[in-house]
């Protein structure tokens, strides 16, 4: 495996007429690491046979996915059999989901009411139909988007509930979740633990043990493997009925051809994962304390500050400036940026992890997410906070002068 | 786009010990084409954004997806927006089979007795559960493997029925269904009517409006293109539930980041089919008639001769001689044939194709697929007859010495 090196900042993306261009969005999507793509490109045009082919090509992908489902298995504690296989997060999420609900008598889930959309509406769909209607319970959280682990005993007390879903860690703030104090109170009532884990993975450490959880959800294309593979990793003696029916691959559990380069691309970045995770940490959170400095002297009001964070995920608003705004502005400028969660911005829309931690409706538009990443580099950061001192006044002179 | 050029023979895949290696299984899977590799590479590490991202490199990953959505439609004559991206093609079959059912009132699904695992046990679940029991009848099929279109009616009189799919080309047999006939009796009776063209999409034309049916699936990895992309083509008056909730892509009926690389792929891939499909079935049907003349100067029963077959399939027994013998002993002396569907082997048993053809037990046992592709020549074909013929010798003699 290759040693660390970061790109050189702006290598992996360029746009017309920007010299060097700074990617901060590493939570809606990263590069594909070198490593990872070296190991993937033999599985397009050499090694391509189908895993359940019984001749040496077959054989060959079978061996891959068998490899990779131990790097995957290894990065978070556990065994290999306890890796299943999908096409991405939204799809693990929605297999712990649906899976565990068809097969549980219909109670109550209860989610955190920050939760991604696809664990959001997934548990949304169960009040609607399955076999009988679930009731849906959302957990609370503070102003610093933490939920409340004492409001777990709650919800359990008011309706028998069968499975229970909080992320690890939120794609917009950064917000980590006690996970395993949530889960010790869930399991005392019998429920189905689940955690998100696409945003905390990678970014710190992840051990399917220690969160006392009974599934988690992994994805490749956050921790520089490819989009198109992820993991669902389970308790073995849970019983889930498959999204998709078919061949009977997976355990049963996810029929279809497995996708063997990114499953092998998944398998290498998550070996990355473990050897990275100290140096990245260290590096990351530098850059993004000197970034918070940077923008609490514009007068910025950074969401979750306070809270136990992702290194790498800086929440903010100045208030009075659009997020929208910032991002178009700010991507002319050389720097790529999100104004809320990228899976949902198909839908703009209001925040909901923000309107769950009571932020009003005003700042909430101003919301911007910067998330750092390996090729990011302090220069980046400083340029980035010039450039954004620049368009703010820009904007904020305009604004004067229209009112 | 690059010109039609096979690879020379064995290039794809080698083996130990074996200067040319002959892969004669396209119908499990394809490698990737020079072409559509090149196409997809810039997505893993250069546009590497997320589509929903509103940032530069978030609408260059954006416009890719467009481009390949309006590649695909142009492969089977639909409009870009009737395409819905998937990660395979078990998800398209499941998406549509489960998402109508999810929509409709339970009545019957009707289905033929030959379909591919990922369509004949996605309408088996809808009997177990969902919104009430659907009914599932099976349509018989002939000796040759065709479906009788008189049967249709009979099924559509004896129980209302919603839903209709029936594969376009069976993936062991490679026979051909008369679907536009099924679909126009299906329509009479208000049915929604879909058909698997996953194996039939760049071996045979397929025209959506043709084919008179709602909705369509093709895949990826069967036409060189790569695995983990596929699409239902779908009439946009249907109304589907999804399987996977979040984000709302693909028009709310497939959630989670779009696979950008793969998708890519997928569209060139579709590109290629219309551009390659005239010389591909003539040299290809030229080659398979060749391996038919040798096969029956060996004794050998062709499954569904005389059917309307896919012109690269041969699904073929030496009777006394075991299939698993067979692939395991062609390969070693470099031929990746199989013995039954790929997807299945995983949970290895008789083929319920064959099976549904009414042909007996033993001789089942016997059954050997060869599908050949762009990358095979009559030297390969003479070279595996050759070989076929070694190896059916020397296990009838060890036979008649066992016995």
């Amino acid at each position: 495996m290759s040693a660390f090196k970061p790109k050189a900042p702006g290598s992996g993306v360029s746009r017309e007429g920007i010299v060097s261009y700074a990617y901060f969005d590493h939570n809606a999507t990263t590069a594909v690491d070198n490593a990872v793509l070296d190991a993937m490109l033999p599985y397009f045009q050499k090694d391509y046979g189908n895993p359940s082919s019984r001749h040496g090509p077959g054989l060959a992908a079978r061996r891959a996915v068998n490899q990779a489902r131990e790097q995957v298995a290894a990065s978070v504690g556990v065994q290999p059999g306890q890796v299943i296989f999908t096409s991405g997060g939204s799809e693990a999420n929605n297999l712990f989901i649906q899976g565990a609900a068809g097969y549980l008598k219909p109670t109550q889930i209860v989610v955190s009411s920050v939760e991604h959309p696809c664990v959001m509406r997934a548990a949304q769909a169960l009040t609607r139909n399955s076999r009988g209607s679930w009731n849906l319970r959302q957990l609370a959280v503070d102003k610093l988007g933490r939920v409340d682990v004492a409001d777990v005993d709650e919800a359990m007390l008011e309706h028998h509930s069968g499975l229970v879903s909080v992320m690890l860690a939120n794609n917009e703030t950064g917000v980590i979740q006690d996970v395993a104090g949530i889960a010790a109170k869930a399991r005392a009532y019998g429920a189905w633990v689940h955690t998100d884990a696409v945003q905390a993975f990678g970014k710190i450490p992840v051990d399917f043990a220690s969160l006392n959880v009974h599934a988690l959800t992994l994805s490749g294309h956050k921790v520089h493997g490819p989009k198109g593979a992820a993991a669902l990793i389970m308790d073995k003696r849970l019983l889930l009925k498959p999204l998709i029916y078919g061949g009977g691959h997976e355990n049963g559990l996810r029929s279809g051809t497995e996708n063997v380069p990114a499953i092998v691309g998944l398998g290498v970045a998550c070996g990355l994962v473990k050897i990275r995770i100290a140096e990245r940490t260290a590096r990351i959170s530098a850059m993004r304390a000197q970034l918070e400095q940077g923008l609490m002297g514009m007068g910025a009001v950074i969401f979750g500050l306070g809270a136990s964070r992702l290194p790498n995920t800086c929440y903010f608003a100045l208030p009075g400036i659009e997020g929208d705004t910032l991002v178009v502005r700010l991507d002319k400028a050389g720097f790529a940026v999100a104004s809320g969660a990228a899976c949902s911005s198909v839908n703009p829309g209001r925040s909901h992890v923000l309107e769950a931690m009571g932020v009003d409706a005003a700042l909430t538009r101003c919301a911007v997410r910067v998330s750092l990443g390996d090729e990011n580099s302090p220069l980046q950061v400083e340029n980035f906070l010039g450039a954004l001192s620049r368009i703010a006044e820009e904007l904020t002179r305009m604004n004067t002068v229209l009112i």
